[in-house]
């Protein structure tokens, strides 16, 4: 039995998020993520494969690089696996790499950092070109207001204002390593690495940095909703156009392409 | 009467390309994106619209911003048009900008420059992310071969070798101010300028430059291609997906926006 390491890219436009909704999906359930590479895996294989990911993605949402791993005995190159599982997926997923790790890396217990990236078009008309992978804000934003504003973020803080009700997790702390909001022309990108994500912080955070980026609240708003933990008063969730999962951040000592590796000095 | 010119964003996935098929389009046809925005210009105008635009696009090939400019005589505020037709045009064509122009503006003849960008994918798996703009390479390439090798086509050439048998251009003699080919991680971008261009030029050049980045032919083999002048030993047509066109350039004096403005020491 042989443990493998997988960096998969999806489009999540057209999924009903990461997560098999079954136990046990039929062999062409593409509604998932999840499913579709479980039924590619499991064909490569010739037998049913279950994966384990880095971070669940909601419906809409896309990734860079999530990393899953999974466990098989079947005799298959990296190679073999990356090419006959990228063949068996819809155009909308794909394999970007495939490696053995060690028998205890674990996609998501070995994570220690996770990174998003939000992307809004910033104008007058909705964007045309690239709609798939973009959100639209119609009313100017001063993105240097919204990045010192979030500023106030980061460190180990309860997320409670920025958590979904339905979010799963014990606890609200997290610890948010860096977030940045630049304007790259007609666009405004924020960009954002914690340890973990509660259910839908990301796009929680966002939506509320847009209250403050039209001038609606000050930028010292994002702190007291931080402080205050009250969901119910923060801005309205962002959709899931504008998110891709950049990648999960792993020990260099796990041996992972660098695009998933933390820098030595942290790591 | 006023004249107008728009700038078009369009996805052009989903489209026969440019053209408009029939003269007299029915007011739903979105099968081409000429038919698409005039349809919607003439909702807006509630008279019919007709367009000019600075350079037609072929089935699959994406506008950053199209130009086209129209007539009309309905009492319309720029932002009336670019608002009214955006919401009346398909998900994926908007208008990025309009604005009354001198009558004697033409889309198409006061253009100095074309401006085309096409970028693949290079790597072992076809892309996912992002896919519908992209094109894709599996075999390695030499970016800076393929650089190097381009360089012979600047100046004022006869593309002849780079042009498809339905041209239907009288010559083909086309000045090619610059091409550069750039690797940015896995992608290889693409980007040239010229007067104008050939039907099919830019693809014809980018699948005769991947001979050479694939290693298949020294990089002298782009001088041979350009002074035989046949077509027919060339590369093959590079696929539609990974090209857009990014703009064409209008002098200064039109007082067009910044992204379709000559610099003002060439203009």
């Amino acid at each position: 039995m042989t443990r493998y390491a997988l960096g998969v890219e999806y489009d999540g436009g057209g999924f009903l998020g990461w997560q098999r909704l079954s136990k046990s999906g039929t062999p062409d359930d593409t509604s998932t993520v999840q499913a579709a590479l479980e039924g590619a895996l499991s064909s490569v294989a010739d037998a049913q494969v279950d994966t384990i990911c880095a971070g669940r993605t909601d419906a809409g949402v896309h990734a860079q690089c999530q990393v899953v791993h999974f466990d098989s005995d079947a005799a298959r190159t990296p190679r073999g696996w990356l090419l006959g599982a990228t063949a068996r997926l819809p155009p909308a997923v794909c394999v970007r790499w495939c490696q053995p790790v060690a028998d205890d890396f674990h996609a998501r217990f070995s994570a220690r950092a996770r990174r998003y990236r939000y992307t809004l078009v910033n104008r007058l008309a909705r964007p045309a070109l690239e709609r798939q992978y973009l959100s639209w804000e119609r009313m100017p934003l001063d993105a240097d207001a919204m990045h010192r504003a979030a500023q106030v973020l980061v460190g180990e803080n309860d997320f409670s204002a920025f958590r979904t009700v339905h979010c799963q997790s014990p606890h609200a702390m997290r610890n948010l390593h860096g977030i940045s909001v630049v304007r790259q022309g007609e666009r405004v990108v924020v960009e954002v690495q914690a340890n973990a994500f509660l259910h839908h912080m990301v796009r929680n955070i966002v939506g509320s940095l847009l209250v403050v980026g039209r001038g609606e609240r000050p930028e010292g708003w994002i702190g007291e909703l931080l402080t205050g933990r009250d969901r119910t008063v923060a801005g309205p969730t962002a959709p899931p156009d504008g998110l891709v999962f950049v990648s999960p951040l792993y020990p260099a000592e796990w041996g992972l392409p660098s695009e998933v590796t933390l820098p030595a000095a942290i790591g």
